[in-house]
């Protein structure tokens, strides 16, 4: 096994992981990232061999219509939601039939955010073969920060969840 | 109107245009981009009014089975074609029921390239309420150059679209 160098990128760590072999595959659902993510994953050439694809559902009907998140959970606690954040997550592993995915929703701001959900309020949920887990997390700084430090925590979970025991393999 | 102004990105006109109260939703399905045009669109705040979502569709099964592609394009003539580029463009304008939707395919490089199909080839697709069109290009560079001059032109041919007589309005 490779060990992550530290002074690559998040997403040139995983790749390195993911490159070795071991055949197992990712899969994206974002909201408030709108994309990010799969784009630095994809940045990496050769990601192609691990990155099935993603879904960027910026608005409730595609949540819903496309991902599976149930009206329910969007009508209450909302799609800024760690109920939320885990049905996107397992909808779309689901869907794309990936090994693991990450999914995030949240508001990136500077407009958007209300006492209950301020600017800063992210959600991130990683679905694996065994579980789907998922993080609270309060950002600060502009939209960009927001979006990056969200796309950071996402790609650091992924690692985490590629370097675990149980780790899905071929 | 609000005149689009070049000293502003692309995706900061397309903001202007469509946050002027025309209602006109977009929807992208992006291969060889990766989620970076969805990234550039929703850096702006407010682009939730007009943005409703995208697919990464990296494996050639997300391109069949979320998108719609059928399986004798993606056989012959390929991924990386205008055949692929209309159909993905026109699936996810379906899925998310979006009025405009743009789509790419190409090969970012640097590996993955062949005679045929050199390193720096993509196919942009537009789908509108009345036609779907397809671009083929050949950019130069490197890997990040590749995906965002193809940003670049889908982001172009969103503005043109946007911009026509006969663009989609509520």
């Amino acid at each position: 096994m490779t060990e992550p160098n530290p002074n690559r990128t998040l997403e040139a760590q995983l790749h390195d992981l993911l490159s070795d072999g071991r055949q197992v595959t990712i899969a994206t659902a974002e909201s408030c990232t709108g994309g990010n993510i799969a784009h630095r994953i994809t940045l990496n050439a050769g990601s192609s061999t691990y990155f099935l694809g993603g879904v960027v559902s910026y608005a409730n009907s595609v949540k819903q219509h496309v991902l599976g998140v149930p009206e329910a959970i969007l009508a209450n606690p909302g799609a800024v939601s760690g109920p939320c954040a885990l049905a996107m997550a397992e909808g779309v592993r689901t869907l794309m039939g990936a090994d693991l995915a990450i999914s995030t929703t949240g508001i990136a701001g500077p407009i958007g955010g209300t006492v209950r959900k301020p600017v800063g309020l992210v959600y991130i949920a990683l679905a694996t073969p065994e579980r789907t887990t998922v993080e609270e997390h309060h950002f600060e700084g502009d939209r960009r920060a927001v979006i990056e430090a969200t796309t950071d925590r996402a790609l650091e979970m992924l690692l985490t969840a590629v370097e675990s025991p149980d780790a899905p393999s071929a």
